[in-house]
């Protein structure tokens, strides 16, 4: 569990890192960033995670997602975890981007030969959390949230439906919510999870509300330019679980916005507010 | 000087555009990219010029440097030209990321092979914003600011002393604020501009306020931990000059950050600011 850190440079007031470590869950040297707000000494600081999407590193929210001035302002510490294990001896697919390295779909893998490191649920929810505890002192992880976009929205949904007592608070940027019945997801849950279904909803958003999980509230932005809108995301499928199951859902339709972190850079600091008021309650 | 839309995305309730166009000052395409924030049909805005630094391109700040929330809760266009030119037949120099492309150090070049397409000064100085105009009916060319980073800090000093009635606002992120003698741009200047360094002079900030060239008021904000603080930027060359002209200069040294994009971004909104209050007055 030893921490090596990669990069440090200060930032709004506060300092962002990358930091790698050998990672027992997934087997392979994993990356990861933390923004660490400017804040009193012996302060404690609510943590809150950003799982990002398919093809995505550590690197790209960190770079283009516009969260530290609000992180800043409101006394965050925002964790970006990579999106699956990478490198020597990880399965992977050349030419497929929506299976293996950059799409772990945050779930434990069962299948061979993806069990041996496809266990990002794992690694997000128990690993990484313990790592982040030991390594920042200022973290409280009395008061985590979650967020996420895309295949990290996905990540979000289902951790905070699985962990309610885990994490206080939980939104998503144009989120995959039924991701076994989206074409783009379905390849990786067949090779991570097998051709058995059932096994599935365990990993799903809209699955996991109609089999009877719950959390307070959700807040979801999902543009309406996105070109992904109809295929894989379909926010209204979370929209009509949530409704059956009488869970609360901000669903928030922005017009003309795509797919893209100009996008999400957009709603970033709503969404940072949003976090705030439930983790600083 | 048909321009032809490479990207449009919806942001931060305004747009951001990539464009292209075939350059006439640099005989070869340029890419550029503009916010427009969101505003009132009919109204017009001011339009604030950010010029990068060594390597980068258009795309650098536009991903990174967190301008759009403050430029649409402001109202200001941004307009981030491209820092040379670029592309078939355009000289440039395998290895050397401080002479030819991402290197065009703002001035009109005067020495065969770079004179042909190095006229980054009259491109972004007529050029630019003649297509600007016609392009963007909303832009107001009559209220115009510039700034940059680092090569992009240097170009908006120089631009602003040299056409102060053109630039009502003018600031700097750790500008190269005296590039004739400073090694990482002696190179540059000598294949540009010729060995004669009395030429050179009407392309440095620090020469031209010593040679009599003056602009109302400066900000310039530079890390303290910038690995090129003492031997590229060295602005207490350029408070000493404005000291000795009785030029307005706020330069404020910011502890422990360094040449990065994380140290852009974290000013970013004052800079916005400062712009604002003097293209809105």
């Amino acid at each position: 569990m030893a921490l090596e850190t990669k990069s440090l440079w200060k930032s709004h007031g506060g300092t962002q890192g990358v930091y790698t470590h050998l990672s027992d869950a997934c087997a392979c040297p994993m990356t990861f960033a933390v923004f660490v707000p400017p804040h009193e000494p012996g302060s404690k600081l609510p943590v809150l995670w950003y799982l990002s999407g398919l093809t995505c590193t550590h690197a790209n929210v960190m770079e283009k997602g516009e969260y530290r001035k609000a992180a800043a302002e409101l006394g965050i510490i925002i964790v970006c975890p990579d999106t699956s294990p990478r490198g020597e001896g990880v399965p992977d697919v050349a030419d497929d981007w929506k299976l293996g390295c950059g799409a772990g779909f945050y779930v434990d893998a069962t299948v061979e030969p993806w069990s041996r490191n496809y266990r990002m649920a794992t690694y997000v929810t128990a690993e990484l959390p313990a790592l982040v505890a030991a390594a920042f002192p200022m973290a409280d992880m009395a008061r985590q949230g979650i967020f996420g976009h895309s295949m990290g929205g996905h990540g979000a949904l289902v951790l905070a439906l699985r962990n309610p007592d885990r994490y206080r608070s939980c939104s998503a940027f144009a989120p995959i919510v039924h991701p076994m019945a989206a074409e783009w997801s379905r390849g990786a849950f067949t090779a991570y999870l097998g051709p058995d279904e059932a096994a599935w909803r365990a990993h799903d958003g809209v699955a996991l509300i109609e089999d009877g999980f719950r959390f307070p509230e959700l807040l979801v932005d999902q543009g309406t330019a996105d070109s992904f809108l109809d295929t894989g995301l379909r926010p209204w499928l979370l929209e009509e679980a949530c409704s059956r199951a009488g869970m609360a859902l901000k669903l928030r339709m922005q017009q003309g916005y795509d797919h893209s972190y100009f996008f999400i850079s957009s709603f970033m600091s709503d969404h940072l507010s949003w976090h705030a008021t439930r983790l600083k309650g």
